[in-house]
């Protein structure tokens, strides 16, 4: 966490930092990287929370933990977002307890970057495993809240939003599919963005589409698969690049083509799933980041903040919440109030 | 189909084949194959189901397509095993009302191969997409059925069965996955396979596992995600090797070495879904595969057919559903009588 810090802190000179966890062992590490001095508070907090840590226990006797008092920092105002490589379980049921959802929110999400083939290289892609299930209005919300972190975090105008199926036929799918495919559909105009209908497994990295919405058990599971077929290509390159004394000698000739194709595929690079649907912005990196990944989470969490994300967040969804029936399905107050100033975001 | 079957034929001298379809332009093509004189038989049909054809109206109206024809086939036990490139659903529809499920089964799947880290190259998956959902009861019998095709299928005397989730832990997932771990884990000495409980998607490749069991819309979205995930980095590394003079030359360098890596990953060796839980083996191969796609399909057949497949796995599947209480949770007659003939498979 310290040495990614250190790699961000450059780029970011007019953010400060909260560092929560033990005082001591963190001024030790703190006093270790240049540009840290002046820049960075410490939070003490006796004790942390575990990868073992049962999400339940933690709401309930989490008290005095690092990311209790992480959290508790984005609460209070002190903190404009948060960023933690800890538990997930733990870190959503905290951010719940503490942060609660934003009115009219049923479920919040874990949205996630994807590379892709859009000229931007990622897709969004959310729920990424806040909850098992979803309704078709969890999906609705889901819509919403992706399309209002593509426009922030991907700086789109107007994103496509997709629904993931098993086929892009309208007939197929589950019964909550069929009926989210409605909803979403009538609610692009409101929620800014393009609703692209159905979407595969196939086109999750394609430039169909830039936000695809899911449950988080399955965007969990696809996520997973993604990463685990990537490692098993990149194992099997290396295998055969090995292979015999002919093929190391290509690999030496291939080496810096072969690098770029590990930057661009770098998981490090799309690092940092942000929880939407709450009062306040909390980025989950991955648990085994490097200084890379975790400077990845810190960038994005500095360019929400600077968005003004939350905000933008809230308003949209409170919009997207107010009945049909009062005649509001255009523009919503802060959209015109962006508009004039000539921005594109919402 | 036609150059597929003239692929495969050389290398089944003991198999015959029945060719259902156009007759005429059939015959024409079986005539412009070396080889196939003689082995071929033709079954005229009028019509085809198309790709666009709903399930439901082709179980209504589908007498006469060359679809219904080939599972008629195996119905009247003309063929012991049918392959097909057609539309997944109608295939499925059809398979079900004509051949009937096997007793005691609730849900028919379908099995594929993934390419993995194990010895033999491949893991199974199921169920890929025959029905959108699975309750634990049909999850424990997708259990049995998959360690059964890997046994006939992959050669593995004790194939090693596990649940897709979303975490490894117990307390992770959904009510019925937490309910068929029980079940899956009670009834694996009965099915001949080892329990390895939970695994997540980044095992589906590895060789932790030999056999993943999920319901049919995360195994079709896996799948697929899978799918569009190697086709990306297969397109990234064709574009970085086309970026420049030098990276262009480096490619020819490494040329031997990239198209061994191609050969290990290419989806047509693992072409062929296999139905599981009808009275009768029925092979759904890629609708896009070409001719060595094709006879992979119909070589997996012939294996199946074979192994008498069919019979283990009734006999298998019988001896599961049988209550416990007649104490007959180790060897089934079918077991038996194999295990004296000095046999491993079931």
């Amino acid at each position: 966490m310290v040495a990614g810090l250190a790699l961000s802190i450059r780029e970011l000179p007019d953010a400060d930092f909260l560092l929560h966890g033990n005082e001591e062992e963190l001024a030790r590490l703190v006093a270790q990287e240049a540009g840290l001095a002046g820049r960075v508070t410490l939070c003490h907090a006796d004790r942390v929370v575990t990868m073992q840590d049962k999400p339940s226990q933690v709401m309930r006797h989490g008290e005095g933990t690092s990311m209790w008092s992480c959290i508790e920092s984005v609460k209070q105002g002190a903190a404009t977002a948060a960023v933690s490589c800890g538990n997930t379980g733990a870190l959503m049921a905290l951010s719940m307890i503490r942060l609660r959802r934003l009115p009219g929110i049923n479920r919040p999400a874990i949205a996630s970057l994807w590379p892709s083939r859009n000229p931007g290289g990622f897709n969004v892609m959310l729920d990424m495993g806040a909850d098992v299930k979803a309704e078709a209005n969890d999906l609705l919300q889901f819509a919403m809240m992706g399309a209002s972190y593509a426009r922030n975090g991907l700086r789109l105008a107007r994103p496509r939003v997709g629904l993931l199926n098993v086929g892009t036929e309208e007939h197929k799918g589950r019964a909550e599919l069929k009926e989210a495919h409605e909803l979403v559909a009538q609610s692009a105009e409101a929620g800014g963005f393009d609703y692209v209908g159905f979407v595969e497994g196939s086109d999750i990295p394609s430039d169909r589409v830039d936000v695809i919405v899911t449950d988080g058990f399955t965007g969990n599971v696809a996520l997973k698969t993604g990463e685990g077929t990537a490692k098993l290509i990149s194992d099997f390159l290396r295998e055969e690049f090995n292979a015999s004394v002919f093929s190391r000698l290509a690999a030496l000739f291939a080496l810096s083509t072969l690098r770029r194709l590990q930057k661009r595929m770098d998981p490090r690079r799309a690092n940092g799933g942000v929880f939407l649907g709450l009062n306040g912005t909390v980025i989950k990196s991955h648990g085994s980041a490097d200084a890379t990944g975790v400077a990845a989470a810190i960038r994005l969490a500095h360019q929400l903040a600077a968005a003004g994300f939350q905000e933008r967040l809230a308003a949209r969804v409170a919009s997207a919440m107010r009945p049909r029936q009062d005649g509001t399905d255009g523009a919503t107050p802060s959209e015109t109030a962006v508009g004039t100033g000539g921005g594109t975001k919402e």
